[in-house]
């Protein structure tokens, strides 16, 4: 019987780019709905959700990275590549607000992988994890036949009255944001286009891409005020990000541009290079800043503890409101369309 | 100063080969020795163990699976690499005694995968899950530029008392099996040496493999006596993991080879193409049948208590004793030799 029903999940596209990777998930998703059911919340938010006992839950996220595809050995170094691949586990568990506990890191190593290599992946790997409380508690290695493969699969601890999901944005709230769109992007456009690197700016690009910037605590301390409501890590972009908490909170997100805080660094390479900066600061992935909404109200107060605890200030950026799902960008007070999807890693090239 | 006195772990050999994937583990291991402390058991059994509450602890496992390193599309039907994938971190969730609970699939697909392919891959998938209590609660997917790439991470949840580790072996102990030694070393023999596969016995092997039976409930009813001691799950060989037991728990494993349970199917396949039948029962890798080891005085009580509650006996094939770590095999009373290592991931071609 559930067999039978089922039995179309996949076969109504010819191929896996015709499916795209959210196209992918969606069918996953559908069926193992029934799988999925208030025990925990399944696939979809940053982050799954496992009860553990009356007070806290377990938050699990599970990333892989594939050798050409994600990264590429020559654009990346062992020790950046060490520390990226897990932060980008931490910052899901930041982005529900939970404090990251255990790795577990499955590793795919070819032949010509060499011991200095493998110093400097695993000696920051080791420092990445002291420096974050994160303990590596168990993973597998295998031979590669080609690409370096690696998963991560992140466990993380959190009080249940703190979890933030992407729905919890409210009409009215505030939108807020952590750490500068962008910069990810334009390092990874440098790397991409062969840029003779030949300033600080563009090395700071670059290692906002390799090395982003993780906030880790910021997102605990936020996770405790009951004044925040929606949180997120920017993974897809600014644009797709947004949208994800639009659709899950059913809301519409009014973003106004000229409040990004954009790096003077991003600005002047966008600059040197024609790029359009609003493009890439909106659609460039990877750059796991923090995006969140909050109660108007709180808004002042939490800023000001924000910045005594941590001695900067988070942007507010736009604000939410009532309407079918959307994400709308205004400059000099008129609405400005951005074009673009997020990244589909099945769809792109 | 971490960074100092660490700095040389890998750099005493010149290659990956050179190390080995247990030269691998054990320099990680040594690395991260400090960051695994008293609140888990880390890496090197088969599952880590992570308390939650006072009475219950979280076991999780995670597997890597690359394709013509682990499997080859040819050989392996998308339906019995969906079911294959899962089962073997729901064996080491067993391995422990454990039930488990949520698998986390992270898959990296290559553009020529088809809809039916995946059809094929997800509804066993989701088959196995509800076989065996299992819910996908979440993962990653992407492109990969080339091989097919599975990596699940599975969580299951234990009874603090009922924990078993490899290293739980006591001399004077039975060593008892459940499952067939070797079946799924003939079938993989059968596959890579491309025999044409002209008989039943012939396809129940390549079953073995390719769809190995596991163990899961009687796992979890033999982990509740405390008679039961170690337990582990047959993934590297019966000698290899019998090895592990003896190293763990600082014993001789003594083992009568004319008690070992092989299949018919087994002995008559590797009579017809003149295989060595005890090398192959003991070194082939992949069995996934569990060798658990107990209380002599209980052993009777035990086996009987088995039998009714699932229909069949498992097989006592030998004795644990004091002595310096070994795997010894007896037949017709004398001591036989048995060549070879396990399975290792890079230094076998």
């Amino acid at each position: 019987m559930t067999q039978n029903n089922k039995n179309t999940v996949f076969s109504d596209v010819r191929s896996l780019q015709e499916m795209g990777e959210f196209g992918l998930i969606d069918r996953i998703q559908r069926l193992f709905n029934g799988n999925t059911d208030s025990q925990g919340i399944g696939i979809g938010d940053d982050c799954a959700v496992i009860p553990i006992d009356n007070d806290y839950s377990m938050l699990v996220t599970t990333d892989m990275l594939i050798e050409d595809r994600h990264f590429r050995r020559d654009w990346i170094s062992a020790k950046d590549l060490g520390y990226k691949s897990l932060a980008v586990n931490l910052s899901d568990i930041s982005a529900m607000g939970g404090k990251p506990e255990h790795a577990f890191l499955s590793i795919g190593l070819p032949d010509d992988i060499s011991p200095g290599w493998l110093e400097d992946f695993f000696l920051q790997t080791h420092t990445a994890c002291e420096q974050y409380g994160v303990r590596l508690s168990g993973g597998d290695t295998t031979k590669s036949p080609r690409p370096i493969v690696i998963n991560y699969t992140v466990l993380g601890r959190i009080c249940k009255k703190h979890i933030h999901l992407r729905s919890d944005a409210v009409p009215g709230d505030r939108i807020a944001l952590l750490g500068n769109p962008g910069d990810s992007g334009a390092g990874f456009r440098l790397l991409k286009e062969q840029v003779p690197v030949n300033d600080n700016r563009h090395l700071r690009l670059i290692d906002a891409h390799n090395r982003p910037p993780l906030f880790v605590d910021e997102a605990q301390f936020l996770a405790q005020y009951s004044g925040v409501h929606a949180l997120i890590d920017l993974s897809d972009g600014l644009r797709p990000d947004a949208g994800h908490i639009a659709e899950r909170s059913n809301v519409i997100m009014r973003i106004e541009l000229d409040t990004l805080p954009l790096s003077p660094e991003f600005t002047e390479t966008c600059r040197e290079f024609s790029w359009d900066m609003y493009n890439l600061a909106l659609t460039a992935g990877e750059d796991y800043g923090l995006l969140f909404t909050l109660n108007p109200e709180q808004a002042d107060g939490l800023a000001r503890d924000f910045e005594s605890r941590f001695g900067y200030r988070f942007s507010i950026i736009g604000d939410v409101q009532e309407g079918k799902a959307d994400v709308v960008f205004k400059l000099d007070g008129r609405v400005k369309k951005i074009q673009t999807h997020g990244f589909d890693h099945f769809r792109s090239p």
